[in-house]
């Protein structure tokens, strides 16, 4: 392999998303709700709200819209309709302050010193570089589907991050805790590893599934970073 | 001022492109050639050639392709036609390879610790990419011409450092050493800040013209850091 430049998923790859939002959500929200629950059920509108996109059935839309959209619906449906605007933007904002996970760094500041290094998030450029500054991700640069006005899986996101970092796409390892995003990758000619977050959904969650046709299959960055000599 | 975010150009600002571009002619070409004026030639071409894409002329072309493209007339300018494709693809990856001024990399990492700080350069991803791990440069993320398909002093290129840092203009600082930057940045609502570079253009080149219109000038990027308390 000749691989030149990692690329990675973020929510769940490198960043705890349901602790993250759920200590916010408990904070901002108080102790009467069920701060986890409220984490997921945000969580399991992320892909339908993408989809409306993907279909082309809403304009580009940016991720920290969708999240404000999806959180307005929940509201309603957690009982809490007066939460206050300045309350919801803050909420919104959870998901630029989610922490790494504890092999995050020390695995991601190893492979910079050997590759490039750069995000490949559905996440917004604004939301991934106050995620960066919040948790200390040393990306050379934040790549997101906003830049392409595409979101993951679909292929205009791998291929624009080949254009952009100018590297045929076998030069380049995506790396994700999700099936469908290797897939993707893949499908564009993209190298791939896969990475085990068993943590990811929470205690209760089932084990998440595993990818075969990765190049690469590791349990942390720092694995990673052993495996690609960095 | 309630400035967030600082976004930089690059040549002439953060690297000193014409000692660069210089080391590296004279190593790829050899000592027969007048590497300094080599470098001034290259550099006298760049702004013709944005132009012909920013008036229509010529479809996106990134900065990468211009500069491979003006170096085809340099070389037989300069008596060098039968420079071989492998040295000319050596020579235009010289602009990937600036060093930076003596204060440039303290003077981010300082201004890092408060406010986002990004390129906003006429460079391409990848030539921004590869200048940040040569020179060691912290960019948050890398801001380009490229993302926007406009060349600065493109209203643009500003609006759309707005749009994807998700911050009002006036929250926003533009630093240069080139008062065209600043002025395109004013226009579009930016703070800006000049920074004096007398050496940009070599000891033979009368001073820069400096900016009365800016908010701040300084002579150096901790000088800058000094300034606003970072």
């Amino acid at each position: 392999m000749d691989v030149r430049a990692l690329v990675f998923d973020v929510f769940g790859t490198i960043v705890d998303w349901r602790s993250g939002v759920a200590r916010e959500a408990g904070r901002l929200l108080g102790a009467g709700i069920d701060a986890e629950a409220f984490a997921d059920a945000w969580r399991r509108r992320y892909v339908p709200s993408m989809d409306r996109v993907r279909r082309g059935e809403l304009p580009w839309t940016s991720l920290d819209d969708l999240h404000r959209a999806s959180l307005h619906e929940l509201l309603t449906e957690f009982g809490l309709p007066g939460t206050p605007d300045t309350v919801r933007a803050e909420l919104v904002l959870a998901w630029h302050r989610l922490d790494p996970w504890p092999d995050s760094v020390a695995g991601l500041t190893r492979l910079a010193q050997r590759y490039v290094i750069a995000s490949l998030s559905n996440g917004n450029v604004a939301l991934l570089v106050d995620m960066a500054k919040h948790g200390g991700l040393p990306w050379d640069t934040v790549l997101s589907a906003e830049l392409f006005g595409h979101y993951k899986p679909d292929p205009e996101v791998y291929d624009g991050a080949a254009r952009l970092l100018d590297m045929p796409p076998e030069q380049i390892m995506m790396v994700a805790a999700h099936v469908h995003d290797l897939a993707a990758a893949r499908a564009r000619g993209l190298r791939t590893a896969y990475i085990h977050r068993p943590g990811e959904k929470g205690p209760a969650a089932p084990p998440p599934e595993t990818d075969p046709d990765a190049d690469v299959s590791v349990a942390s960055l720092t694995e990673l970073a052993d495996h690609l000599g960095a």
